[in-house]
């Protein structure tokens, strides 16, 4: 005697996986929600924490905490509205819109965006944070304002196919001119697969920002994905030119996957005091699927989802990973981070991670400091 | 093989136009998803600027990011929960409740109103954000704190009929005395429509406003609808005494309407050194529906609501605004401000908005600053 | 002419009582939306506002505004992400996760929660805000750090049997060490129910807590159910050692029920000028209801939930509560509370509820200021 379930206009489907979704039988309309927990644990120390004596800390952290909605209106105009809102120990959640975009999809030529949403900018960056295989993407997202693509609006066109895909964007860089006017970056991206199969593929890309500064304080600095330490500023100063290449490769055969990608940043001094400044960095990752499983690469966005576990145990994949930063400035600072990482995906909506660094440099520390250092970190990962 | 969607109460309605929505079939249980982006860009100059030495300045922001739900619950228990995160260039969002209300409406005689809610106040602001013809409301809302209806919690009453609407409102002011006391000011609207048809309306209103303040510091100031402009204060000082009187007038046939709104404001000065203020503003409206639809008019709450395009490329509005802010305060202060905008309402949920103003002002301007200036914007509003 | 609705996976069954859910029929996946409103208007006087010269004060806040999604994902593993959205008067709104964690039920000896949660302790604080007799808990939650559980992640463990529950946490205290480490408290609480009858409870419990502080400047400080007052505070310091005991205490006869509990706060000195300090407050509360309902008790959890009406005009319930609260630190501080309560449960979701509390304090009041204080307190809520 279960009740009846309609509808008034064109006949619609549900579904549930832990979320929530409904769309018209005719693709016109859809609506879901959607939201991903990251509730982390990390451990840091030595040179991590030069700022604060070198002393080692702990926290247990909302790392992310995503909830929205996604929705397509006649077809053609698909929106994204997702908040996160983060919080650290015995301190308030902060909530701001992690997303918040309409994107136009009824051009043949591109897809049109125009809100807040991830810009077309590297591998590793246009791969979901939950679908990444280390707890914190590579340092280099760090060192370059390329990277911070979350808190501006964006106006971009991008359009993917089977083996290729590319995106451009003219970006509100969050600078204003001395007099207030918004400033504007722009970057693109192209990525082409040679190969593009289920069990095996092969990434080629190249990514290209400039950030287009009037000028301003600007740093390099990154935590090398030891995301509550002090972190390591390895370029600072007033410059007036910020310009970004990137180069991303990666190849997955079955169960095995390496990736890598380089990052070049220039930028140029706006004054006296100020020296000019060229980062560098790259990292190689390998990861292997002990259960068998393959990543799951999608040709069309240039980009890896989540694997999916076959087995009702769930799926478990090693990773390891290797990262060099290279700074001149002046003088020349150069880190090396080795990462081991082990993650369990318990189905398709919980993942666990652990990741263990160990970190050295020369010339970063101050005198009298630490020059090397280590990371730890755990992960868990719900997605609705 | 499609499985089956049953419940085991009521038989239930299910819709989604890019939102979500759920109703029992009885009319006893609602339940819906909603929200509002307005992804703005805007640029202002002269004497819109004078506290910046009239640079000009262009802004990209998240002006609305509206999104929560709104249901009922046996029948008679209206509720709304609606959360606005907002996002200027490089800024942090800011989430607060937009809505936030329980009405009652089993009663004959009234709705009863308990929360967070836009007070009866005004045709322009009693039509939503989203439906209003240009990209922002009239200065005159801006000019009484009548209008800033969003952050306070209200009491109120009212009830809507075929031809007529009335409401009154006793809402906390947001001020409190010197012991820390809640003051609560009180408003309300009466509205009339003569003619309420499909393709012709002729409306008439009237609101009143005490904020029944005790004492302190008050501005009218207002961006002339410039939203991210320094802004002109046309009065300032402290006050112990705050009402405002509107009278609205609109009327519409087929795809051309025009209207009209008239506040008068009077502070009355608490100290030696305060004059007494009285501000007073009009604008007068005119649109024009290029491919013939008719605004959509609701008599029973006194308001407007979107044009509901017919052609599937759209509908197109032209508009054009005039607007006269006044304000005496030992001398007199004047600003006139001229709009030309034009909406495209690609379907039912999306719409596009451009608008140009010119301003000029006397008595206004610092010596040697700018004393005219100009404004433009351009809104995505997407509507789910 | 019904559009029909259907799923591609499971069955599924929909249903909506004013929030809005939807799950497998196998009970693989859940989601559901819900949220909980508490409009709130209160008055303190007296002794409360020692702070600001005794001065009376009225408020009119939100209180609560939770919004989220729970949900099960695989069975096993639930989910819950909860906002809570608050305002006072003329301020803006906060947004934080109030709740977001992840619950695995797969293993029969426990269930294992990961995030934000309430923790394991006491029977007023297990029993929701939104299912308690009185507007405000009773003060012993205040006067303990273990009461303060909505900002901090934990690692618990717990299950529920028939007539028996029990739970043990391992939680971030929100401080840090000197070196910035995260410190963990832990806490647990066991619950006994040798009556647990629709109609006849009868209830006893036990929680300890532990905080684990390292030193720092602490207080036990109370607003005695008069949220928006200056409060007051019975000990402060700086202490190295901070635990917790309680003992609850229930029972329910159809109409009636009475329930009690008693907690003691040991603080121990971390220097020369603090002195050792000790916290004990307890209280009892009795209910009746006119309409004839029995309160709800749920043995598997050891707490209590929401009345359900019977009738179409609702349920009626009055309470009344007395409190002690004393604080030995060098003086000896005292206050006692007498509340009068009335509930009205319109329906499953809409209570609307009136206190008044009457409060007489000794060794509390500055020299000349009132020893003696009132509150009274409305509140309008609705769980979606």
């Amino acid at each position: 005697q279960a009740g009846i379930v309609s509808t008034e206009g064109p006949d619609l489907i549900v579904r549930t996986d832990g979320g929530f979704g409904v769309k018209t039988a005719d693709n016109q309309f859809s609506f879901n929600v959607e939201g991903r927990m990251n509730l982390d644990t990390s451990y840091s120390s030595g040179v991590l924490n030069n700022a604060t004596n070198d002393k080692s800390r702990t926290d247990t952290y909302v790392r992310r905490g995503y909830f929205g909605v996604t929705g397509t209106a006649y077809k053609d105009w698909y929106f994204e509205a997702i908040m996160n809102g983060t919080a650290d120990q015995g301190g308030t959640s902060n909530f701001e819109w992690n997303t918040l975009f309409v994107k136009y999809t009824g051009w043949d030529a591109a897809n049109i965006t125009l809100g807040r949403d991830v810009r077309p900018f590297g591998l590793e960056q246009s791969t979901s944070s939950g679908a990444i295989s280390t707890i914190e993407r590579a340092a280099l997202y760090e060192l370059t304002r390329a990277g911070d693509t979350e808190t501006s609006q964006q106006f971009a066109l991008g359009k993917g196919y089977k083996n290729m895909s590319w995106g451009v964007s003219l970006y509100d860089n969050g600078d204003t001119t001395t007099s207030k006017n918004t400033r504007y970056g722009y970057d693109g991206r192209f990525t082409y697969a040679p190969i593009a199969e289920k069990n095996e593929a092969l990434h080629l890309g190249i990514s290209l920002d400039d950030a287009n500064i009037d000028q301003g304080k600007y740093s390099a600095k990154s935590t090398l994905g030891a995301k509550k330490s002090d972190g390591i500023v390895f370029a600072t100063g007033n410059f007036d030119s910020d310009r970004t290449g990137l180069l991303e490769a990666a190849y997955m055969k079955g169960p095995f996957s390496v990736q890598a990608e380089y990052l070049y940043r220039d930028l140029k001094s706006a004054d006296a005091k100020t020296v000019d400044a060229k980062v560098s960095s790259y990292y190689i990752m390998g990861t292997y699927t002990l259960t068998g499983e393959s990543r799951v690469y999608k040709a069309s966005a240039g980009k890896f989802a989540n694997i999916n576990p076959t087995s009702k145990t769930g799926a478990w994949e090693l990773v390891g990973r290797y990262q060099h930063v290279k700074a001149d400035q002046g003088s020349t600072k150069d880190a090396d981070v080795y990462l081991l990482g082990l993650n369990w995906y318990a189905n398709k909506n919980v993942k666990l991670m652990f990741n263990l660094q160990n970190i050295t440099t020369s010339n970063v520390a101050a005198e009298n400091r630490d020059d090397s250092g280590k990371s730890a970190a755990m992960r868990l990962q719900y997605n609705f």
